[in-house]
């Protein structure tokens, strides 16, 4: 039986119209390193997103689902590239501009992008990269920066403002399926190549309603928040079509990324909220600790990206300013949990839940799979990787312009589950905690050894700067941990029965106890500064590792 | 181009599942009469969902798309049918129990109800109805109430508790269509037979979703919703199946509607939140005016169904509840628009906000569609017919077991918007302010009249103790208003003129004055108090009022 409910799609050119209309008035703000940032209204946004459709139909011949770059910080311009680009019917491909050259080059090519509107100030890492881009035909320049690079390239080349002045302020926008693609972004895994993840107009929509449920993030028109994560990182977390759905007044800080100027963009604009990765927050409270500001108008940040140290939360706290963890990839969209703390309980007893993930939205179904496949319950300590399915969540990556969609089995389940590649336990109330990445774990006669937990462990020891485990093949259990320890300089000998006494006196099981162990000068670490393991596990392989068996 | 995302739908079985998982201590607590409330965590509810699922298949046989009827007060049970039914893929139909009994048999026959779900407190209004439902083959009772007049009826009798009690506590829940049939609802209008409206499960979904968002009611499960709106009036609001979703707690009031249970229920339970339409809350006001209690928990009250009166609001902040006025019809599932004021208003500058119906959320697109067809500019003035679109609005009609969908095209314009019937200005930042009913509003040489607005002007005239203003034919202006008037008792014999002098003095523009006057005994009222303007329009037709003409 049939409802008798319009049929209507959930689009961002909805979006568009709605923010533009009913929340003309909100506005979005852009730090520009002078006096007075840069201040656009919504309506004012909505009105050149209009403009930038037709210049880019009408001018660059865009007239269907060709893939428009985007290589921007956060600021106005990059919003009005959200909305008008996927409402067209084209889709929006965000550029990280920390990617190494030869990655952006592969991604958008791979992508097909046929423009790319890029900040002046970001054409030092464009320039170079356009020989290698031969399906760019148009390069769009935005705001502030040195032109002169530009001369003699091979694609066309528009000034932003010039190219949208004066064009017609309406346009007739398709009427698109809820299923089309509407924009795109690259995981940068560490091992292969990117991975393109195709959000949905369906998929930005409902994720945006659910940004704004107050179990979420939940502003309104009387907030305004600094998106720090930037537009190129998973939407800026889904903050720019959220915000224009109910108008929550954006802070942008383009370029300007330091402690210092977003110190001083906090106290100056006040902020009700922001989103950032830890990284960030480190460096502001170092900061404002050497140059205190008030930074207390910000009273909710959500944090994600990366685990949150808990000192880290504590030290905001004092400043009145609350960190709330957020877990979600390129492939959730990201929103897949939030660490609310449920209701009733005091700052005490609500500290445990906050330093989980967090638990999951209506919209993301969660479960656990064990070492054999098994389904684990929910019960704080079963710990399995993590499998979601949501209407935001990814089914597959993108395949390039002539290929189909690609669904490696090691990312995706059977029945169409995304494997997040993250080892955790869920509470029974629902809480998630991630304590290992699948790669890492280590799976010793069916069931598993958290690597971190391990690590953890042993960098409690005041003889232990670093400490790595990894897994290492055991005949008799499949794999073993193998316990890598960098020593404190001025530490004692090294005793590592000592070491595991200690790891048992800290409540690790015996049966996770390592046998074997090694000292090494320093972790192997990634060009972002994490434990390399594969390179620990291959120095194991190589005989390069002076290991003891216990 | 497709998207790479996962095509999940939009279920009310999702919202069950995660309902009584992540917030399955949240609670339903159901008032009783008794000293102690009844109550029952959101796991236990979805559980005896499960269990109601399992007996309705079971024992009922509903294996399809069959409709279950509930004649039920708000309480936990009927949450219970509002997750079970629809997840099962059955559709849920509540009954409005205020209606004449012939209206709600016909209803019950119209949509070929199998089953019906009753309160035990409701069967003096169920038996005597039953030899007129020949669909109904089972009824099963819940709750308190005596049972004895169901001996010899022709259904099947189930206690609810026995049906339900040992049944699985599992189900394999069907992978369901999210456009297809969840729940029902019929529209009681005053002329015609009343019309059913089908929730589809994306409707509901999606609606639940915007009730969550910070900008609607946007609670969480540190609220608790006082839900006086009944169940059978388009699905209390939406508010079961959005406190599913976000763990909000529940307050069902049942049977227990009188102002003293209700303040005793606040005072005792301290909801955050309530929902009703205006009458309650003028009840509650009168019985806390005379016996005071401590409101103050119920920090925000949804007030709908009827326009709030502005002085009733100004109560209710001096006893620190603030109502926010919503809008809707059973065809919007219901909401439309809220008035929350736009942000940075001092209290005094939000009042204006406050007394309009609100604004529109971004899945309820809206238009003003004037006298001649064209739409209108949201400028605050122009007054024109609310035609609303969006995926919780109402296409068509249900037709009937056999029939197709009905489109009267009195209510639905050709390309799909929903006529709503109601006619008003939405300001230039999208607030909408209804002014008339478009079937009372005066058409007078392509310019609408206001009735609502000349009787409000001439009820403040010391000597007019009611008015009622109607469109009548007019040779030169198509339509012209009549102006009825009840004056005060001991009032001076009538003066029109005076009273035309009146409303020119109070601002209504000269072209809508009333030329013709008629003193009434009293202005017609429907059963359920509204002025009855088509009885006004049938006694002028008919020459039955002493009309002068000025």
């Amino acid at each position: 039986m049939l409802s008798t409910m319009q049929d209507v799609p959930l689009t961002v050119t909805r979006i568009l119209h709605h923010g533009m209309t009913i929340h003309g008035k909100s506005q979005v703000t852009t730090w520009t390193g002078e006096a007075e940032p840069h201040r656009r209204t919504f309506a004012e946004i909505g009105t050149r997103a209009t403009q930038l459709a037709n210049a880019l139909r009408d001018e660059l011949g865009i007239d269907g689902d060709q893939r428009i770059a985007t290589l921007m910080w956060n600021n106005s311009a990059h919003v009005e590239a959200y909305l008008a680009i996927p409402s067209m019917g084209a889709v929006l491909h965000t550029l990280n501009l920390r990617l190494p050259p030869e990655q952006l080059a592969w991604i958008v090519n791979h992508a097909d992008d046929k423009v790319v509107i890029a900040d002046g100030t970001l054409l030092p890492l464009l320039v170079p990269l356009l020989p290698h881009l031969p399906g760019i035909e148009h390069v769009v320049v935005s705001g502030p920066g040195d032109r002169s690079a530009l001369a003699g390239v091979a694609p066309r080349v528009h000034e932003y403002e010039e190219l949208i002045a004066g064009r017609p302020t309406t346009y007739d926008w398709p009427e698109l399926d809820e299923r089309q693609a509407a924009a795109m972004c690259y995981t940068s895994g560490t091992t292969g190549d990117p991975k393109g993840v195709v959000y949905s107009h369906r998929s930005i929509y409902l994720h945006s309603m659910q940004v704004n449920m107050s179990e979420s993030m939940g502003l309104t028109d009387k907030d305004t928040t600094l998106a720090v994560v930037p537009q190129f990182h998973v939407n800026a977390w889904g903050l720019p079509h959220a915000t224009f759905m109910s108008g929550v007044n954006m802070l942008m800080p383009d370029r300007f990324l330091q402690p210092g100027p977003l110190a001083e963009m906090i106290e100056r604009e006040r902020p009700t909220h922001a989103a950032a990765v830890p990284t960030i927050w480190q460096g502001l409270l170092a900061e404002v600790t050497a140059n205190p500001r008030d930074l207390s108008s910000m009273a909710n940040v959500t944090i994600g990206g990366a685990a949150c140290p808990p000192s880290l939360m504590e030290a905001y706290d004092k400043l009145g300013v609350r960190l709330c963890h957020a877990w979600g990839m390129t492939e959730t969209s990201p929103l897949g949990t939030m660490a609310h703390p449920p209701a009733g309980l005091s700052a005490e007893e609500e500290w445990p839940y906050r330093i989980t993930q967090g638990r999951f939205p209506a919209g993301v179904e969660a479960r656990l799979v064990g070492p054999a496949g098994e389904h684990l319950p929910w019960d704080g300590e079963s710990a399995g990787e993590l499998e979601v399915r949501g209407p935001w969540i990814a089914a597959a990556y993108y395949g390039g312009a002539d290929g189909e969609h690609l669904r490696p089995e090691d990312k995706f389940s059977e029945d169409g589950w995304l494997k997040t590649g993250d080892v955790g336990v869920i509470s029974t109330d629902g809480y998630l905690t991630l304590t290992d990445r699948a790669k890492d774990v280590i799976k010793s006669g069916g069931e598993w050894i958290s690597s971190v937990e391990l690590e953890n462990a042993l960098m409690a020891h005041p003889d232990v700067a670093e400490a790595a485990v990894v897994a290492v093949p055991d005949e008799k259990w499949g794999e073993r941990p193998l316990a890598t320890v960098v020593l404190k300089e001025g530490a004692a000998a090294v005793d590592y029965e000592a070491l595991k006494a200690f790891l048992a006196d800290s409540g690790i099981a015996k049966w996770q106890l390592p046998e074997r162990w090694s000292v090494i000068p320093a972790v192997p670490k990634t060009s972002v500064g994490k434990f390399d393991k594969k390179v620990i596990r291959k120095q194991y392989a190589d005989g390069e590792l002076d290991v003891t068996q216990l």
